[in-house]
């Protein structure tokens, strides 16, 4: 990808300025008007061309939009990363990469080659692995099956999803490469059920009706670590979240996913409906909707749009946050206490691991034998749980001086180093 | 790999946590005596196959080692990562790519297919890339390249680093792989130099002498956003070092670059010397070494140490980090002003993208005619790029009020705004 | 492959020579009992893994037998140069290889790539290929396609062949693989029909039971130019025969073909059943039959064999044939003839296109105005298609000389001139 | 490729048949002048790119000759398969597959995979498997080596041909993928001296002048099995020639080895030059010469010739022969011996296995204590080495009958049973 121009960000509406920014980008990517309609299926060919749309959800709860993010497509692909956290929910990570690696596979998306040891799909984002998920999935039939998938894309999206049967009817009467893959796998092993079943809910679970603020809330919630910030719904845990997220990072773009981490650095996936879905974790998630796609199969806009947000607002995920501010806001010394006098240390902003050992170097050397040690987390936001456990175990190793009080103190009024659990 | 034991963290040492935590994870790593001295030239063969080290560099500045730290071995791969950040430094992403490609290759790290299309290379860290790197790198004859690259490793390790030259000689005399494929990329015109040139500075650049420390230092400068903290030098721009990190997430373990991912998240690199570096953007980098290999040619106890680092001190990169605080600490009234009177908007913690847009979207309707609306950053440790432009333009899109004066106005005592450049 | 020891033919037997020379190679193949017998589906496992026979057919007719040469197994891949002739001889060479390639692929039997641009297997010996040669002929249920093959099969056996319907019942319950070949091809556009009568065909065709003097007589056919030699029967065109031969010797051992070819040099195709068919094209068909299968799926004893068979008795396909004789035996005067005299030339032997060149450039100078050149054919046992066009045209070329009298004539008694079409 | 047009041969020309087949078809391929020079270097675009002209060497020693038969140019790739034959007649074929595999590649001519397992290239007929058979040849260094290489291509011309010293400087300058392979088969082992030594003499054998003559006559030599038809001399063994032949089946048209069987079936090779070697077994070498190549490298109108020329005169290697004639031609029954008289059978024709096989199971019920049974050769042109060897052996298995007279009796006056060795 060429570098972008460069560009300064302004605020045309201070009522909304996120949807503000979303309006620009769209108007950049309007423009490109190249790549074409899925064509596969006949339903495919009826979307709207020129349809555009954009969505984005803050971990915070709130959500922006712009153009046509309300105009349903089907989820397709985009469909994939959600029913693998649903499958490692359920089953747990061991039991998930018996029957599907988490490698890129540096081949299109319905590559299909299997790891010849083991007979799994690469990865899970591919067709080959993703059947392979909605296959784990607890049911009997492809009912049973798409029932909890559709329950699980519900709970991703805070709201009820529809089926388009008439899309459901083509990809069963056309998915013959499926039913390969399905085969494929069936024969290796690591299928969880029969080809056929595994298909049904397959095709079932790309046939899910959705629009771009759907996949924004979808991705929020991965990005919110599994705790949908809409319907505060925890829908999978904080490991699944990690987990999905790992694998959206190395395998979402399939054969481009390197060149898509370098230049955007938000994991994605698309889908042939023209969904794209994107996240920065502990940030946000977008959802954004362009039906035209380029020879890889994805939005040719979608892309456009993704990419110019990373770029103006400096979005890539290991974009550097600037050098770290000390968390220790202030020493001070109270000299009340007789006999030598406690220590307050105020402590301020995200501790983390860094953080956390910036505060242990610096105020260990203050522990002794004259007065208390208090580390005051009054203003501190967040601290991760590593950090915690360091700080909560930190009275009881110092022990208690000898006035019988205690070497060091924790003064944590919201709570912060209890954790999110 | 199979899932860690559960691990309650404890601080045996009060005067270094950091350092204990180390001394733990090289208890767990010691019994792992299986894998072997890389032999395929006789120095390798001499290292002590007991030797056992690690440390720990905060991108605060702090170092914390156990075991043989300070045990040198040549660096072999790991210093592809950091050639490849030289050479986008000299030249850009843009003619940096030109060269050689981002993408894993699913193959091993002397794989010798190129892209078809473009005779690229599929990254920098596999021996084709790396050798295109070198190649790069100003200077007519090796020696001149050498000389670049040295001062260029000298910066991140923050000293003055040997060549071994027995070890040098060595990969001359043996390196025939090596030089078919610096033949193959110079057939493919994606080599900068001839292939003797080129293979003579890269077998000089893996013979640099390092220790863990030294690899500790150096990846906590990428995890710095390319300023070196011990010695304070700016060694590479902030987008080289982004880059440089994406690649090693993609493609750093080879062909199991994804597994790494979703178990360990610490973007890594390893060389047959026993070294491997790791690190966790924004926080710190490490440094391992233990010389006996796996089959794929990592450090056994290396990846023993790392995996469980992560595991017990949750420090994958893309950990949950909890819920968000609400960067909005109080909301006060000031009512000393007549006619209405401001509001004081007291800021606090790290307000990035999500953070700005939470600020925004809460704040934006309590701008009007009434009085100032007052953002208060002083207990703000630090604030994104995009972020700071953001608040930056607010007082003058606001405007004035009828009374004449600002509707917002910004309180940024510790400059956070001002940002890092 | 090792080299053979030297050996020196000897005839213990007066009554059948060549019953005895397959005695001797079955006594050189049974000491060898390493294998195993096939074992994905339980019928193959109940085969006598000592059994042992062998079996040759010339194309005069004659067939000789050794050891379990009436022991009958199923056919399986060995049926599949045999349907690939039927599909040749129903649609035309054209039709076919829009379907399938010609290619040795350089992968097992069970190969799934599929050529990129036109989505054909590699060629017809490989499952997938083979599947698609079952689904192109006539038959709209598997049972109708079936039964085109099997009289194909019982044409070029010369007898009835049973269908083993407890080894069909396995392969239908057992095929998920082949279902993803026939599902993969189906969906590439080559399948000449849908996946499951494409599959319901193949599986039946793999369960036709045979031995190996049924073999013998198959490959005779083939190698006799389509005409079954035992039953006189024309089953396929000459053309067809030439282009299965072609094929089997470029893909007939999957990834070890131009070993085959190097060291054995007769076209062969072997079964998991335990047979194999092989051929000298002009000369001879030979099966063998021993279940246990070695790593590729190939009869261990059947290997041994045909390798011991063609090394002992020189029947490499390619093997030297000596030093040619002058197809000229005698060049006579015949001075009755007044004025001149004729030359009579009396020829004898095969006489192929090089032997045509060496009559016609020998003897061209001879004609002119003074007599009659003959070409006496009488001692001649056969005469290429190409060569006997030649030689049938001279009379007319050379003309009347001035004495009214053909310059060429032509002796031909047993009308080895007029072909065998 | 598309089926030809049906085509009946004539004779335009009674002085040289064969040089009018050559003329019709390269009136057949002239109009084809799509293609392009070759042009890596300077040298290979000075050709003329309208040069067209055809030979065809006899195994019986006359050449035919049509257009630019003597017109020079470089034997580049066309070298490969004679020095792999003065490989295997130096050091064996044990030694020469440890170095090289015999497996076609399905990868083009330039291809860099090597097997895993051993490091072979995978055949001598690609660069990388040349370059190792170059570097087999005796000598210390490139112009020893090539000094024998040198002889060995004058011994299968016939002639001494010259090196064109400027396209060898040329291939030198610009051979970094040769180099690639080279240091490649170093490193595995697999190159049987240094990389520089073994691209010198590689380079130069590409560099050699050769005509369309020339090529027709080295390829006679295989024909002929080895004894160079024109000069008489033997250039290698049976074996070699065999083995030979056998790899250039195989293998010799790279990704296209299998479709050149089928459709044409006179096995071939091809250099960027313009030329192509093909042969019939046991018949005739054909060189041909046109410089524009298509996108594989092959010249487009050699690959229009050699079809052409099977299909008019169906000379494809495993054409049908037509219904084998018995070698039988007479039984007779001589009287004059009192108490029963001896049978004659008067033989005909060529005699290998098959016939053999006929004689001895048709004749073998007459041996017994009436008589003798006289074979008489006199007629047969040709038998078998293993043939030869059952007929010598006959008369002392059958032993004497009661009268004291041998049951069997050989009658050979040209001594067709004393083989050819």
């Amino acid at each position: 990808m060429a570098d972008a121009e460069p560009y300064e960000p302004t605020i045309p509406d201070l009522r909304d300025p996120i949807r503000a920014a979303l309006d620009s980008v769209l108007d950049v990517a309007r423009p490109h008007t190249d790549g074409a309609l899925a064509s596969y299926i006949p339903e495919l060919t009826r979307a709207d061309p020129e349809a555009l749309g954009a969505a984005l959800a803050s971990v915070r709860g709130s959500v922006h939009e712009s153009g046509d993010s309300e105009t349903t497509f089907t989820i397709q692909s985009v469909s994939k990363p959600f029913v693998f956290a649903l499958a490692l929910e359920q089953s747990g990570l061991a039991e998930v990469i018996r029957h599907v690696g988490v490698e890129p596979s540096g081949e299109p998306f319905n590559a299909i080659s299997l790891e010849p040891a083991t007979g799994r799909p690469l990865n899970p984002l591919i067709n080959a692995g993703a059947i392979v998920m909605s296959s784990l999935i607890t049911g009997d039939t492809a009912a049973e099956k798409f029932a909890i998938i559709h329950a699980g894309l519900n709970a991703f999206a805070a709201r009820e999803l529809d089926l388009d049967e008439s899309v459901f009817e083509s990809e069963h009467a056309t998915g013959d490469r499926n039913r390969a893959l399905a085969y494929l796998t069936q024969s290796a092993g690591t299928l969880g059920s029969t080809a056929e079943v595994a298909t049904g809910a397959y095709f079932r679970q790309c046939s899910v009706s959705v629009n771009a603020r759907d996949l924004a809330i979808m991705a929020a919630t991965l990005a919110n670590g599994g705790r949908n910030p809409i319907s505060g719904e925890r829908v999978i845990g904080e490991d699944v979240a990690r987990w999905t997220t790992s694998v959206m990072t190395s395998c979402g773009m399939y054969d481009a996913s390197g060149d898509w981490l370098v230049h955007v650095g938000l994991p994605a996936k698309s889908g042939v409906g023209g969904g794209i879905v994107a996240m920065q974790p502990e940030e946000f998630g977008i959802g954004t909707f362009s039906p035209r796609l380029d020879a890889r199969g994805n939005s040719v806009r979608g892309i456009v749009m993704l990419r110019t947000l990373s770029e103006r607002y400096g979005l890539h995920m290991l974009q550097h946050r600037g050098a770290p501010h000390s968390p220790i806001a202030q020493l001070e010394r109270d000299d009340r206490v007789e006999g030598g006098g406690d220590t307050i240390a105020r402590l301020r902003g995200e501790v983390f691991f860094a953080g956390a050992e910036e505060v242990l170097t610096r105020l260990a050397p203050l522990v002794g034998d004259g007065g208390c040690l208090v580390l005051d987390f009054s203003n501190v936001t967040r601290v991760g749980d590593a950090a915690a456990a360091l700080f909560r175990g930190l009275p009881d190793v110092a022990g208690l001086g000898p006035d019988g009080r205690p070497r060091v103190a924790v003064l944590d009024p919201e709570g912060v180093l209890v954790g999110d659990a």
